[in-house]
């Protein structure tokens, strides 16, 4: 890590618009890894899922996203929980939830689809079917009831960069039993908030140029300053296959981070590729089941590093 | 309108990625509409919510957007079916939803909030809370069962103008009883298709410079050759409220719409402003009435102007 590294950092931190609700995060953060500390259960892993917008307005209208659905984070916070695990799930607003991952992007509304169902007992009835289905999650309740999860909104860049530090130094103490599992689309680009213009960008006179900077590289930070001894997977999202493993390998010795986890964007519900020092694993969704999905594979997997990286820890 | 801009309009669609499920649409569209204008409903309104997107790469995952929650045209809905109007509610997939406002982020998780709710019978009860108030909500039974509301989702810029595209040719037979409400938040700015890159674009090689072309102005086009008979309502939303006013009367004469409804950002929900041929008249919430909204007042007087054009146009 080059000083040059840790001074962009350090920028990007103090030109930032402050978090808001800060103490109530850090509050419901503590408590929370003090709760699943104790009692003999010792592993946590923060899951960040969905992606990160970059505004280009202070007073924010428009801004850049980054797609993301969700749905693998979702998935693998579900998985985490069951393999016994405290779940931090530090997830963009409005993306897909744990245990809802089955449930249409509104419930309400699918039951109310015009014309087929315009008769109020069967969208009663085709209502309940879904209240019945998210209500008497099992799973779901065991997550709840034994304080298992504790979820945690972003929207931009900003935001999830601060609440990630936060995480990442009160996960310190917790040292190799905690994970970092950074499975969240993080924008590689933004307009610093200070060279930002205020008010909304005026339209109607000729096309607009954008210049955007390079958001800092965290995962190098997190790595060796914020929670050196966390195990970390981080992700590799592609659209083209044939650069896919050789940026995911750049990027387990760059950031020094346990496995990368190479996916591309039209296969990444079937199959993953877990890149590390020990070599690439490929790992599939068990096609044969029609319920499951390539994230029970993945955790198993993942969870088993994680043993082995405690038990060498230790030793 | 200059050939110039006719131009540019066949050009933007021209290049525009095709509609997916175009026949679906024009034949939910049609269908609406003949149930709509006969048995002495005549009056449509097409209400647009919510913001576009541009996307940035074709195999999309980065995309500029534009905020935009989608309240706005959620409650202008609901007021115009009241009103007796047939509603095609044009919105950004996952912004409001008429009759839904009233309802959190997500009615689910809000019931299972850590710390404060662990107990399954307490979720039930207010999970149960939620559902009554959605289910047995009068007026949407109503829309329903009557089929006066026709919802179509969209999320790029590309879809949104080829869908209003779509409704404005269907709506031409109404003539003067049909309406645009065009509250969505539409990009100003866009990568043409054909210039866009296909793959992710590269991070690790300096700042990104984003040249964006200015969308043309369908609005024009909408008014003169799609439906000039239809009453037309555009917005004009600035954080500025110094220019807002301004702005606003120059899109009314730019445009040739019936009204403009000029809204600053941070009062968005206590006043507008029409700003008319007529005059200006600010439009204020009834703040004595806890749930009354702005958009009661603001559809009750664009209601009244539409009777008034209706009448002027039969004479």
């Amino acid at each position: 890590m080059s000083s040059m590294g840790e001074d962009e950092v350090s920028s990007f931190f103090e030109s930032s618009p402050p978090l808001k609700k800060m103490e109530d995060i850090l509050q419901k953060l503590n408590g929370f890894i003090e709760l699943n500390s104790s009692g003999g259960r010792r592993r946590i892993v923060c899951v960040t899922s969905g992606g990160t917008t970059v505004p280009l307005e202070q007073r924010c209208v428009r801004n850049i996203d980054n797609f993301s659905s969700g749905n693998r984070g979702a998935a693998s916070t579900e998985n985490f929980v069951k393999a016994g695990y405290a779940v931090v799930f530090l997830y963009r607003s409005g993306t897909c939830q744990p245990y809802c991952r089955s449930l249409p992007d509104d419930p309400f509304l699918e039951c109310f689809q015009f014309p087929d169902n315009t008769n109020i007992q069967g969208i009663c009835l085709s209502f309940s079917i879904y209240i019945h289905r998210f209500i008497f999650n099992q799973m779901f309740c065991t997550a709840v009831a034994e304080a298992r999860l504790l979820k945690l909104p972003f929207t931009t860049i900003y935001e999830y960069l601060q609440m990630l530090r936060l995480i990442a130094t009160a996960f310190k103490d917790v040292g190799p039993c905690s994970m970092f599992y950074l499975a969240a689309a993080v924008s590689d680009f933004y307009v610093p908030w200070n060279s930002m213009t205020e008010h909304k960008i005026e339209s109607g006179s000729g096309p607009l140029d954008i210049r955007l900077a390079q958001v800092p590289k965290m995962l190098s930070i997190l790595r060796t300053n914020w929670a050196p001894q966390a195990f970390c997977i981080s992700f590799k999202l592609e659209t083209d296959s044939k650069i896919l493993i050789d940026k995911a390998t750049k990027a387990l010795g760059k950031y020094k981070v346990h496995a990368v986890v190479a996916n591309e964007l039209s296969t990444r519900k079937e199959e993953v590729v877990i890149v590390s020092s020990s070599g690439n694993v490929v790992v599939r969704r068990d096609s044969d089941k029609p319920e499951a999905i390539v994230e029970d594979n993945l955790i198993r997997l993942i969870v088993d590093r994680h043993s082995t990286y405690i038990k060498e820890s230790h030793t």
